[in-house]
């Protein structure tokens, strides 16, 4: 078995766009992988410093979202970055492995510090992230990753540093990872933006009752210029249809959905019909799962420990073995002369 | 007591600019200070990634460095910094207080980078070292640092940092730092380059046999234009009488050395002479009883472990200190509820 890697920032409640670009993928992946789900509290902190109340608070909304969802803590181990301090010490090792030059040029990088507008005033936390998660992933020797699109010059960071740690080893001290795309891509926000955002106030969370669920379907953009019902309407850009094509399952009642719209005829209300149905539907259980679990904090707390200190064990292995191939003294463990 | 912080990067033997600007220091300090000695190893490792066995072999070399100089293991704890996962931890966390641009900004972090023709190719881990070493400083909560004049920006950094931790968590949770600068600033080398340096083969290591030392002073640099004896020769810019400043505690003779040399008919020989009696009467001491503890490497093991473990204790306790401070979850340690 592989070993999986995936994980999110606590920084708020995670919504139908993790569910189908990643969540339903690591529910059916646990199956058939060793898999680890990281809470990254550190990571949040690198843009959040100014409210850490924001990032603690999330830990436990992150962890019930995860077993909501049907993430089984029997096959998948849940733990909280902040406790695995091995993490940090590989970390501050692969920084002396990368130039600042190349974590200028990462693409994702760059463009969080353009959406941002930051330019040079960016933590130093922020241009050492892709160091960080490349200690992450490789602190679990993960080969798979479930990603975006935006995600995968990180994992080709990654390589590179895995790649160097094993030349100058001289041994396959660690494995390269690969990144697993999703058949989904990333969800549009309600409001029409490019993504769903945790933190941006355009995203249905997997806790969303009926009512916020209808709000938010008919807040949904669809097409400006179909303005009477007769009018042909356009799909490609229409965030009904992108939803739709994400959580409809009877692809040719949707392509047949498509065809009428786009000659006109078909309203805007009948599709937002179909897909709040289907919302409705699909968030339903994972929401009366939620409250349940919700009402026995210690369970997710006993999950949550279980999970790290399996991780811990592992990753304090992996950066001994680290260290040990890169031919570094570890005091702590040398015999008495 | 107030707590005292110093070290060095075990990248070669200490040598007598390290005594006079700093080791002589030390001894006298740790009398009336709380007194922690780092061997910086992780440190090293910013520039020496690429040799790990020379940083790891003279983490002992310093250890029978400051033990044949008079460093007593029971008023000063000697501490490897690999084996305190806690200053990678708080390093990591104050990424995120500082800017990328601060870090240019770092006179120390800039004339660094041009020494070495690096650019922004150099290693990421560099960039960042200003961090590392105010974590460094903080995790044992030090007060008093032993610098050399060029260190001075690394405690305003620190400092800021400190002030920054202090403000969000709304009290006085770590203290501020004074570098204490010695009377002797840098050495020059004995091939009259600005520094002597571990590295750079123009240093008089503390073991240095009496033929080395003979060697080095004859190698010495004093005046171009002093060909004669009997021509003015210059005081200024001459090494000699940099070390004989260094070394000669006799002032008053030193200042007519000087009125004698400027005004023409003072052989070098005859200065070099005199510097060498002194390095010689210097350094025996040093030598023979680093000679006689390197015959008993358990005892320096023990006095690394012993240091190690004490360190060990006191920056987990900081680590937990700032996190509870700066209102940071701490899984770890957070009560099941």
């Amino acid at each position: 078995m592989q070993i999986m890697l995936s994980g999110d920032r606590p920084t708020g409640p995670l919504h139908i766009g993790h569910y189908v670009g990643s969540l339903k993928n690591r529910v059916a992946l646990q199956n058939n992988h060793h898999s680890f789900l990281l809470i990254a509290d550190a990571q949040a902190l690198t843009d959040n410093m100014a409210d850490p109340d924001k990032v603690c608070r999330n830990i436990r909304e992150v962890a019930l979202d995860y077993l909501a969802v049907g993430i089984d803590p029997t096959k998948s181990a849940m733990c909280v970055q902040s406790c695995l301090p091995a993490l940090a010490d590989i970390a501050m090792l692969y920084l002396n492995l990368v130039s600042v030059a190349r974590l200028e040029r990462n693409p994702t990088v760059k463009d969080e510090i353009r959406l941002r507008g930051l330019a040079r005033d960016i933590p130093a936390g922020f241009l050492c992230y892709p160091v960080a998660q490349a200690a992450d992933i490789t602190a679990f020797k993960a080969t798979v990753i479930p990603v975006g699109q935006d995600q995968i010059p990180m994992i080709e960071q990654t390589n590179e540093i895995v790649r160097r740690v094993n030349r100058q080893a001289g041994v396959s001290c660690l494995p390269e990872a690969t990144g697993l795309l999703s058949a989904t891509s990333r969800l549009p926000g309600v409001d029409g933006q490019r993504k769903m955002g945790k933190s941006q106030n355009n995203a249905i969370p997997l806790s969303a009752s009926p009512a916020t669920i209808h709000e938010a379907v008919q807040r949904l953009y669809t097409d400006a210029g179909h303005i009477r019902i007769s009018d042909p309407g356009q799909v490609e850009g229409n965030a009904v249809f992108a939803y739709l094509d994400a959580f409809d399952e009877d692809k040719d009642a949707l392509e047949e959905l498509k065809v009428h719209y786009r000659r006109g005829g078909l309203a805007d209300k009948d599709l937002k019909q179909r897909l709040e149905t289907l919302l409705q539907k699909l968030i339903e259980p994972i929401r009366e799962r939620r409250l349940a679990l919700a009402r026995d904090p210690s369970f997710v707390w006993d999950v949550l420990q279980e999970g790290t200190k399996k991780a811990h064990t592992i990753t304090q292995t992996t950066a001994e073995d680290i260290r040990s191939a890169l031919g570094l003294f570890r005091f702590a463990t040398a015999r008495r002369p």
